[in-house]
């Protein structure tokens, strides 16, 4: 397999669906856990409206006490341009910028549809990169909507059309409830490979019906040089009813390593990051193995 | 994907690693609502010692329960000649011969070594065939050993080829610890094919480590057409430490159905059944997890 880069996700999609409301303390004690694993692109948090998103309604103070550590390379989730205002403030390196593609989700996500999100996004991009800030755009629910159910590819294919016109730094794929298998994978990226031969793509997988793996695997075989992750494998969308923890950080880095893909992660430190966030969120075990099944025997 | 079928394995590798005693009459129900769910294939039992392994005890009774019922082609696990004497007079339509490929686990498991599993099993094959079972070889361990760490490809070949000498129906590969990932499948395959160009293929995999369903999807595409599942993704090796469930049969056929290749398998019934035979073994919630989820939204 190519070699692959982490995105731990956990300060941000780990958290944000979690009831109970997690210290300020504790999220930049996980975004430093994270870069002492050898983590270093991290999604600190998400720039939302903190009524919609209470977990995030620290995110200028997180930032704060993380921006310094030269080891991160920090990202800011944001969903419209008080967003974006937010996270250049906040002194974020990168944005990532979220557009649904199926209406449904969108309208309960951001309260605007599609296409409403593309123009924000295009409305957005030249500020972005002004501002300094390297953009990914994410196409959420690219794999299929709780409320709309299937996203056509080539639903997904025209987003992406529409978005790549503002010319993002990375394209994004996201299945948000976890529905998606690695045909969906395959057949997505080959599609987003015609539309933008060389734009860096990234992935984000759940686990919600124990497919997250297989498609990161599909995803890496087809190009896809960036995969989202989280320490223990929590999170979740808050507006997605049924949407259960992203891949695994310390899963798919065993996977990685026991593939011959150095992933620069280490693995019982980031292991046992994992235990400890999802034991804070109140698991009774982490949606992870590693930290449960312990490494390859020695 | 090329079409798949799935063997059904919850009565035997689901249940043998449980502590807590399962009746004759739920491992009864359990063989019957797997073949409502439309599985066919159904690793009913195990003939071991009754002290070795105490939840198999009763394999007479429960074969003698379930195997006039036409739905089933009934599979018993057998370790020795006495296993396979009892499963030719206990009526099964298959055998399985467990062959694990490092010492380690084979002294443990079997109280022999490889080779002595291997000439046990050349010593049998002859029998079974005049019995009228059909035979698969599991090679068992085939991607790493909880005792002897590493188990090289060229190992797992090496015993394969000594195995093919008795001429098998079929030629299984387990994951036994759950360590394996899909470059380890498709090397291990690769190799198997060029033994066996046309022996029909079957593989076991463990979630133990995350990595199981990545590599189902592997090994259906290297060609291997035939996939062990436990309803509930429970399970593991009574004399292998630290090692969890199968993957799950209703979460592989999901992955099946949502590519496109017809398994036959009725989802919520056997979500169902996965969901009640986890809760009767003890699980807080399956570690399959459809049941949990919900299926694709419509």
């Amino acid at each position: 397999m190519p070699d692959v880069q982490i995105v731990e996700v956990a300060p941000r999609d780990g958290l944000q669906n979690e009831q109970r409301l997690v210290s300020t303390e504790d999220k930049v004690t996980l975004v430093r856990r994270a870069l002492d694993a050898g983590l270093r692109r991290v999604e600190v948090t998400a720039f939302a409206h903190p009524e919609r998103v209470p977990q995030m309604a620290d995110a200028e103070t997180v930032m704060a006490e993380v921006r310094d550590d030269p080891r991160l390379r920090s990202i800011g989730l944001v969903l419209n341009r008080r967003g974006l205002d937010r996270a250049i403030a906040a002194g974020c390196d990168e944005a990532t910028v979220v557009v649904v593609c199926s209406d449904g989700l969108a309208v309960r996500n951001q309260g605007v549809d599609t296409a409403t999100q593309v123009a924000a996004w295009r409305a957005m991009a030249d500020d972005a990169r002004a501002a300094g800030l390297a953009t990914t755009v994410i196409l959420a629910a690219a794999f299929g909507c709780p409320f709309d159910g299937e996203v056509a590819t080539s639903r997904v294919l025209e987003v992406a059309r529409a978005v790549l016109d503002a010319g993002p730094d990375e394209l994004a794929i996201a299945d948000t409830i976890g529905v998606g298998v690695p045909a969906q994978v395959r057949s997505i990226v080959a599609g987003l490979r015609i539309l933008a031969p060389d734009l860096p793509l990234r992935a984000h997988f759940h686990n919600t019906r124990n497919t997250g793996y297989a498609n990161a695997v599909a995803a890496i075989e087809a190009g896809v040089g960036v995969l989202d992750a989280s320490a223990g494998g929590i999170g979740g969308c808050p507006f997605a009813p049924g949407a259960t923890g992203n891949i695994a950080t310390e899963d798919l880095a065993y996977l990685l390593e026991r593939s011959g893909v150095p992933s620069g992660v280490d693995l019982p430190a980031i292991a046992a990051t994992g235990t400890w966030i999802s034991e804070l969120v109140g698991y009774s075990q982490a949606p992870a193995m590693l930290g449960r099944a312990g490494g390859f025997p020695r």
